[in-house]
């Protein structure tokens, strides 16, 4: 069943060892891996390399097996190696002979580059999805909340007054630039290794920009030593960006953990999305925010793990680089997670009002009078030297109707710009060209 | 000295531990610093809450001190604080009262953020012209060594045929796409956060947009909050883009320790650029390259670092932050040198030709001698096996005239359309906009 | 089902996330928590807190269930929370209402603490003698090619001759220091958390000493707001023990793989040992050691991304911890297959003899040449010269007869002082304490 | 002036590579690197390589060197290479040409082996001396506020009474746990690696035992291959060692800051030891302890740091070791102040008393009003239940006075046992008898 068996036959111990998960893993490839068939046996065919006929069966075949991969119904049987030998062999079952063919021009290392590629593709565009919903409902709230003042802090002491409108807005403006990095991710991504072989080319004459352009990719991987290169820098980079989005995810997730601290207590959440103990009712434990946290900082490791396995490899592909499947994989479906359960929540947040009516709050506002008296052409030092004594003295007044009108500031939040430039760099991605090129192949 | 003093004095056991290294990291902003004070106070002209008379010396001052700076003769003194209060100082000194007038409207929390974003700026911009640099060099070696045939490794076993052409141009390939990490990181560094005042934003009537436009940024930081919790985000994301082009250098550097050992002995150097002993005459020891490689992997383990040094600290600023320039500031000065020492030493580089005349690399043909026989006509199972027995029978004759056509192979390195790639991601930064801006400003 | 379950039920999106994969990993904590039980009904019984019948029949019907699980029978039903849980579920089935008692004076918190670490001190048991397995493997081989001579490399360069007798025995050594962090891992394992309750103690007369002798401990955690900082804590500091382990693993398949490569060839294994291809005979790829060396740096990594996981979080419990057992429960399986890989493989390594014959090697002599001098009266700098001027000469004649006579060289490995060394260390765990007690606990 | 040097000179450049700030950090060498010579010279005197003339100056002038060095006075000259160089080039302007011998059957790897060894036990010493002050601090003022009670969190919800001699009380004994992991680094440490040359032991008839004992060591580093392979190895134990202190210390630190922080407002320290503002008298800045936070999170991702420079090189001497110097050395000098700061601190700190008469804090004790009435014979179901319709009718009324007598409660801290633990560990390491051992040399 393997390619490289010959007479003697692989200890079975070491085999377990070698293979590993890779059976389970792979079955996430099998979609990509039927895509990346499709394109090269097309262009097999254009340059002489497959019969019309064989091209005809072989499309009509991978087609099937491609509808029943969306379907969930592919599987990767017993005693067979991995996804690229399970399509072969359903393949060939099905259609005979030519079945066997789709193999030629390239190696299982740069089948292997490209299914990558084509996967991630489907996973960045699935956690910028998630990401745009989680972005609309923080701007809905900031929006929503624009006028509910908050403490601000800073070294965790009281600082100046804060709103629930720059809270959420700030981690909605947060995502923006994890954006950044993840499209910095997709345009790695976005390009063809196929037809690199082993890292080395060969003596087929390809024709690497057709299957670039086949499978919608945006350029080529030149260079076919480093397109296999690319494996574990692209895991790398791609770790990255997730972690960007796992870091503002985690940050916003100890902030509600903190905010639901009794002694703050500025939001709550129904009971039925917390847990608590009956003998305890004000117990609401923030469980899910925990784990959103714990999740994501996991998620934050990825990106050195990755370097730790790769570090100091020379170039020329290894096996070590299959194990990042391991890391990777898991990775995505916990971030998904992430985002939607943290935008679940969001539904039911609650935000206490008038918290800043508590005296403990009263000097927040202390540079908001000093900065009145500077507006009305009091010197600085002076007004902070007035305001000062009177702090001293216990004549200082509040005063707490804060006029904040620049960019970005409480009464002024900028909301549509950051949704603009959000909507900017989604649309940078040009997911629909991509789709339109799958769409095609498909046809 | 220091502005939140008050009556009582900081123990100067904790001012010693708190201040640390800053006086002298501080120094590395002195330039943005005072690029920041000029937009700044000409926006608070614009908004009314500067003088004319207060602006024109405010400005005559400050482009003196940035004459200054640039010119390496700014110093912080004994006693004070950061570089923001020594140009207050000096500004002070030379033109009044009016100097103490350019903190107006901001904190030192939004001060230090613009000045990291305008220093990281200059720094991206530097990391880029020195990766240019050895982009060149190493496009220049791959074609000037275009037929030199190497073995190529998987699993470090000798596998197929490649060629010096293709090694230099993997990595020249490689800095290609590390460029879209630093552009990432270009991106995020360049929005003005000025005017976040403590993270909290202000009740001055502030145009946040004048000075974004004033200092050449692409767009604000919005979201005041945001704008706070762009500290160390900003700098995980920089040292991420830095880690790319440091693992990039990394790899490249064991590649050349391996190939400069005496059982691969692809390369060497001249001996003024190696070390060795008079009693071991074939020791060339690749120390620079052995430095490169450690000064590179410190340089990967950077975004980690951060990320523990930030995980978890709730939204608001606190003073871990400051620490943060410890680990940044020299990263910049290694990467700097690694980059600019890399391209010096492939200057003096020396191929070995004919490295496959040694039969130890015959069956590095067996692939192509196949493939040969497939593109003739012959199954590729069947051809297969009658390599396999003729190998096996010992009558196996490699054809080493390798025939690599399709792009990014040895006969076609496509070195044209990598090179493209690199120019065009290069032009995407813009930086002539940003200097435009600023040489505007400094006029 | 949930204990802390009230009348509102918790939604079935967050239960979801919640509970996450935890039912199947802590089926390995089964065994663990019945012990634990065992131990802490015996000490309520003692304080009066449980009757002697309800002791009786507890004692019975978790006898029979540690039975059960150690012969893997044991599972977590649908809808059951966990393994503490399921234990007192089936209890109750079996012996009726006493089976609730066995959570009186003890929380969840200190339950899963005391399951952690008696389950850590298995895993770390086994570890220990899968260790021993390779040291001795390491020590034998080291004994066995004494004598076979190779070359030394110092920055990659040939050097100074070496042997397989020292190359085998440096990685058995190496072991031994690995083994003094599994050791302080270990004592930090085996000390008693139990009766800290959720971390901060109870009213409950409990007898923490008894529960301690019972379970083989060699100490308390005293201070119950420690005991439970323990978690996460002890995860960590066990990753570190068993990375130390691993970075032993991965660079000893560094060399397999760097030795094994046919510059170098100085070790082979078997065909049905590695993997290859019939068009290249030559290839034997190292695939086995290539994922010892992947998986053993991913352990590595984890104790960065244990630390990652619970920087900055303030004390007391939080549900991030329990995210750790995802981590860190499949690297035991992992780094034990990887000990049991290596050892495996070394019953099979081929070394190659005579390597020091070929003429590439001749230098490695000189520096043996001018200490041969010295040692006949010459003086260092003077006989360096002579050499030096020999070598360039051409006419220097390796003496390519070793003498090495002091402590850990060639001729006189010290294997029998290193043995020593390990078996002190493997004493010092004193794991037949704990069998002992864990024995009359079951009897 | 370099030992390598042939008649070739090494670019300028390079050589400033190369180098780095080796010459500065290597000054903290020097006390080790002479106590390593006075150790040789007397063995190469005893097996008949130095005279005993020659024997009498050296060790006259090396004690003379010593003197100077532990005074501050030694300096390493512009042009000299490295400490070894240096000490070597005084020895021989002082005592002549005896002076040269000391290099004799030695390289420069196995030097700087035994004097970083030297080195780390110096560090280690005076961290366990530091850690010591800060434990009995922390133990007096767990005695000294055993009965102040505090709230104590889980899920940072209200949970439980706590008090801070708990609190205290914890962090001192997490300080035992983290001894272990020192202990481990200082057994590793205390291994004698010279004599191993260049990784690869030497014809000369060295007495390895004898320089152990002179030196004080536990034991040799035998294999001569295992003793270079400590390097990076020695390096990264001794980090993680470090580290287990850091991360108390930083939890601690975060502890200290949300105590601090006014919604919680358990502590406080004067005002000269926060930061503040005249405008704002409640800003109490932790500005201390965010920095110690802050300095032990980075040297939490210093053994990361350590593999990723280490990981994947094959044994035998790298240049890349010789950067690690960079991370480690300023980590000792940091960590060393975060100890002493952080014990200075609690000189300082004021505790608030009745924080638990606040209402907000009455639900803590309904865990205690249950357990009450289990110890009065009800059984605990039921207890649970009436508790929680009292809490939900009102009528709940908490019984502040809590009794907890088990091991480790807030009645019975148990801090003696703690403090014979700790106590126990520090004797284990026995640096008398190393002390003892460097007396006699320097006699």
């Amino acid at each position: 069943m393997k390619i490289w068996q010959k007479n003697t036959d692989v200890n079975a111990f070491v085999e377990a060892f070698t293979v590993g998960n890779d059976r389970i893993l792979d079955l996430q490839l099998a979609v990509a891996d039927i895509l990346g068939s499709l394109a090269h046996t097309r262009m097999l065919n254009s340059v002489g390399l497959l019969s019309n006929d064989d091209l005809a069966s072989v499309q009509r075949g991978l087609k099937e097996l491609y509808t029943e991969a969306v379907q969930g119904q592919f599987h990767i049987g017993e005693g067979v190696e991995d996804v690229h030998s399970q399509v072969e062999l359903l393949l060939t079952e099905r259609i005979g002979e030519a079945g066997k063919k789709i193999h030629s021009g390239r190696s299982r290392n740069d089948q292997v580059l490209v299914d990558l590629k084509l996967f991630f593709r489907m996973e960045i565009a699935e956690l910028v999805k998630r990401t745009t919903v989680l972005f609309n409902r923080l701007i809905q709230l900031s929006d929503a909340h624009q006028s509910v003042l908050m403490p601000g802090y800073t070294h965790l002491q009281i600082a100046m007054p804060s709103s629930f409108g720059l809270w959420f807005g700030a981690y909605a403006e947060s995502l923006v630039d994890d954006l950044e990095l993840l499209k910095a991710a997709w345009k790695v991504c976005n390009k063809n290794p196929l037809g690199s072989a082993a890292g080395y080319g060969s003596s087929f004459p390809l024709n690497r920009r057709m299957t670039t352009e086949l499978l919608g990719f945006d350029d080529l991987n030149y260079n076919v030593v480093y397109a296999q290169m690319g494996r574990g820098k692209t895991e790398r980079i791609l770790a990255q960006g997730m972690s960007a989005v796992a870091a503002t995810l985690a940050k916003f997730a100890m902030d509600v953990c903190l905010y639901m601290n009794q002694n703050f207590g500025f939001i709550s959440f129904p009971d039925h999305l917390t847990t608590g103990s009956s003998i305890m009712p004000h117990k609401k434990n923030p469980d899910v925010f925990e784990l959103v946290r714990a999740r994501c900082n996991k998620i934050q490791a990825l990106p050195n793990e990755i370097a730790l396995m790769t570090a100091n490899l020379p170039s020329g592909y290894h096996r070590d680089l299959q194990l990042l499947k391991e890391n990777l994989f898991p990775a995505f479906q916990s971030l998904h997670e992430c985002l939607e359960m943290t935008a679940f929540m969001l539904e039911h947040i609650r935000i206490k009002e008038n918290i800043l009516d508590d005296p403990k709050y009263d000097y927040l506002f202390s540079v908001e009078v000093v900065n009145d008296e500077v507006l009305k052409g009091v010197p600085f030092r002076e007004a902070y030297r007035n305001i000062g004594l009177a702090i001293e003295s216990g004549t200082f007044k509040p005063q707490k109707d804060v006029q904040h009108t620049h960019e970005g500031s409480i009464g002024n939040l900028c909301n549509a710009d950051i949704r603009q430039a959000f909507d900017r760099l989604v649309a940078a991605f040009d997911f629909e060209r991509v789709n339109k090129a799958l769409n095609k192949l498909l046809e």
